[in-house]
């Protein structure tokens, strides 16, 4: 046995035990471990690592002295008991994220995670020299979240050999009862290498792009690598669980019910609650994420307008993961300019949700960003990066849509409101005056004019009321007398700009 | 009784008698024909003009002789007989414009309509000045159809006196009994030098906008004023029924089942069947324009990309004549950009549907196109125009969306097809090769790469596929053989492109 015995809390806690490496320990051996903290008890599950090597993991939450004491239908594993200690976490360090504020995120110590994420999904399989370079390329932007699969990605642009395999080769052919120790230790160590950079790994379980046939083992399989998988990196505070990527173009062969046990044996797993979610292809409505498994709803969609809708539908967070991406591939979904995904970002955010970013820019060498990581070449993410600091410049609890008096005038332009700091952005409008959606109450307030693509940042001053509140008429009387906000502001008349309005 | 003995096909055939001025004619006088040709019998309305005349329109469709025979309830204007000869219709008459083809329109010669329409709500409010101003405006667009209001309209920028009141002054108020026959002469004047110019009048009925309480009539006063506007105006070839405009802003004073009474008297009285529908303010998909007498759905919603969905719906021709205006006012609806809105009429126009212009700029002295009329300043309607020409080029029997393989991909780009012709229309996409919705079949085509905002049109050659078939995998096995198309192209990889595919 070998452990350490002082943790920084929010980091891992592992225990290594050796045991009997004959037969197959994947299958055949259960081991766990309640570890606990004065009265409070918690059951982590522990994993076979190959070459008759045990290992539990645990991430304490709490300062103070831990026991463990493990638990295994193999008297070599059983019973064994120790300790250690939880001290301060690092400096920067705040824990794993978990939903707050009904449709937003924090850290475990309550500071807010704004989730603006990347992806790719391949990146832990390429070359380790483009996994390098795809971490590096990561320190320079702003994402604080990346979407990965487990599995290797067979596709267009992406079919080259993966680092490793998931599972053994046993007489000539993958065995999906022996996992490839190495590919998960390697797909471990990049999960603890983003968490050095804070940045969230939103990990992919299943998907359908897929030449190794992972996506068709048999539903026990499936089970047990999902267990595993969870032993395995759940301890790892940045961990996200995605359940697929396109869920619906597998369910021939996982049907919804199988999805919801995934579910579950996460659940029974992870101790932690990492976020949990799951990623449709085609139909974003037909999947119903009020199930209380699901934490977050992650979504593809294009149309980021309805962000508004989707929080009504299932009150959740809305993470909009594929918005379609910034590229020039022959693909519907990856060919947007980056002015369209900074506006679908800045139109999703300012309706109170999430969006994630990719990029698909053809390539001598089909080194596309969303598949493989290694360079970006597109303009999009420096501008989400500065939509990013906006937010956390100002945002405590999460951005709440505005609804003013008409609030359907919030279908055509975007805005939205957290205690004393509110944005407007309007996108494709090019008013040269507003005023729907600014505060009620005259005060104090510092007014900026925002340029989402130039990024730059201008005082402005408060002007007159631009429109009379007598806008419409029914039943012959002027409809509603209220004026729509205590005063109002010129704008420069050009497209794509914001307004920041903070109370002073 | 005075008659014009010879009609053109399609033009107005009037009898003007005289009878009683005393009393309330508009009330108290019934007046209708039955016009004859051989055995085929059409009921006509006809209507008071004020000063104890009385006139009975009609619009003949066939050449050849008819007869005329009034009917009143009083004797001096029952029981009169008369007969004219229709002759062929003028060089360029195409007749009144009908649906066709489920979810498009022609004309009564089977000459193809494509409505590319503009709206002035209130222009024949306008000074005569401005009046002629909007007409020579119009000449030089490509719009041909105009929404505009019989009523006049009172909401920002349009606070001017209006040129007639729509009813007598009487006793120092007006009497919603009394039409003012003056403001419905120059109204109808309108509509035919519209109809000299081959613009339809889409004809507004009722809205909400409204400081005189014309929208606040009693039911009866409004079905007479429907009974009053059909008579009079029916004849002209070029007259639509648009029951309102915003009709759910009146809906506390004039529930559904009045609208729907409104299209019942329209049929009862408009023999030549103009296109009749409803255009709603807020909620979409709240009217349900399947009833059988709507003709066509007349809508406002700026989310063009749903133009399909909103064909499944109702099975109709989809005319979004409100996708938004072009300009800088600061109303949500009244500000976006041209080339926003050129984007909107193509992504309408390749999902199968009919977008419409307006254009709300900020004026020195409120002079905006959207309600008055007068000078176009924006740059969006030359490109419309360019659209328009692209149609009538090539298009027949009207567009379809192209529902390729993977139909899923047209919620993304737009595309549509007709006949040996079809249309790819990226938007914010810049591929720089693409393939899906291209033709299936090799052939002799002649490709031409569009672009909507510069209108410049030049011939690309075919390529070699761009992309390999295998796009997806399910159940570990590749998905869908086919490839998604016999050739691809290679394009620019820059946003707001078309392709035109015309097979030779």
């Amino acid at each position: 046995m070998n452990n350490n015995n002082v943790v920084t809390k929010w980091d891992v806690f592992e225990i290594v035990l050796s045991g009997p490496a004959n037969g197959n320990p994947y299958i055949e051996i259960d081991l766990s471990a309640t570890i606990s903290f004065k009265n409070r008890m918690i059951k982590v599950p522990g994993f076979y690592d190959g070459n008759g090597v045990y290992k539990i993991r645990f991430m304490p939450d709490t300062e103070g002295q831990w026991f463990v004491s493990t638990h295994s239908n193999c008297t070599e594993l059983d019973n064994i008991e120790t300790s250690f200690e939880c001290v301060a976490a690092r400096d920067g360090f705040h824990g794993p994220v978990k939903v707050n504020n009904k449709f937003h995120f924090c850290h475990a110590d309550g500071k807010p995670y704004f989730p603006f994420g990347t992806t790719c999904y391949a990146w832990t399989h390429q070359p380790l020299g483009m996994q390098e370079q795809t971490l590096a390329t990561l320190a320079k932007t702003r994402f604080n979240k990346i979407r990965m699969g487990v599995f290797p990605k067979h596709y267009i642009y992406s079919e080259n050999e993966p680092l490793h395999k998931a599972f053994q080769v046993i007489d000539g052919a993958e065995n999906f009862d022996y996992p490839n120790f190495e590919m998960f230790k390697h797909f471990e160590n990049q999960v603890a290498a983003l968490n050095e950079m804070h940045v969230e790994a939103d990990v992919i379980i299943f998907h359908p792009y897929d030449r190794w046939d992972y996506c068709v083992m048999s539903a026990e399989q499936d089970f047990r690598y999902v267990k595993y998988l969870v032993a395995r990196i759940g301890a790892y505070s940045n961990v996200w669980w995605s359940l697929a990527n396109e869920y619906d173009f597998l369910l021939d062969v996982k049907p919804i019910a199988q999805w919801d046990r995934y579910f579950h044996i996460i659940e029974e797993n992870d101790p932690y609650r990492h976020p949990k979610s799951i990623h449709n292809g085609e139909a974003t409505m037909d999947f119903n994420h009020r199930k209380p498994w699901v934490d977050h709803v992650c979504i593809q969609n294009w149309d980021t307008k309805r962000t508004a809708e989707w929080r009504e539908a299932w009150g959740k967070p809305i993470v909009n993961d594929e918005p379609e991406y910034e590229g020039n591939i022959p693909r519907p979904w990856g060919n947007i300019t980056a002015q369209e995904l900074v506006h679908r970002f800045w139109t999703t955010v300012m309706r109170g949700g999430y969006a994630g970013h990719g990029e698909t820019f053809m390539h001598e060498k089909d080194l596309l960003w969303w598949a493989k990581g290694g360079e970006l070449r597109g303009e999009s993410w420096k501008r989400i990066g500065f939509l990013r600091d906006l937010l956390e410049a100002d945002v405590k609890n999460g951005l709440t849509p505005i609804v003013p008096a008409q609030h359907w005038e919030y279908t055509r332009v975007s805005g939205a409101i957290d205690g004393d700091v509110r944005f407007i952005y309007f996108g494709e409008h090019q008013p040269v005056e507003w005023a729907v959606g600014l505060p009620m109450e005259d005060g104090d307030y510092e007014i900026d004019l925002i340029d989402t693509w130039n990024m730059t940042i201008k005082r402005i001053e408060k002007s007159p009321l631009p429109v009379s509140p007598a806008l419409r008429q029914k039943g012959g009387a002027i409809m509603g007398g209220d004026p729509e906000a205590a005063f109002g502001v010129q704008l420069p008349g050009i497209p794509y700009m914001a307004i920041r309005i903070r109370k002073k």
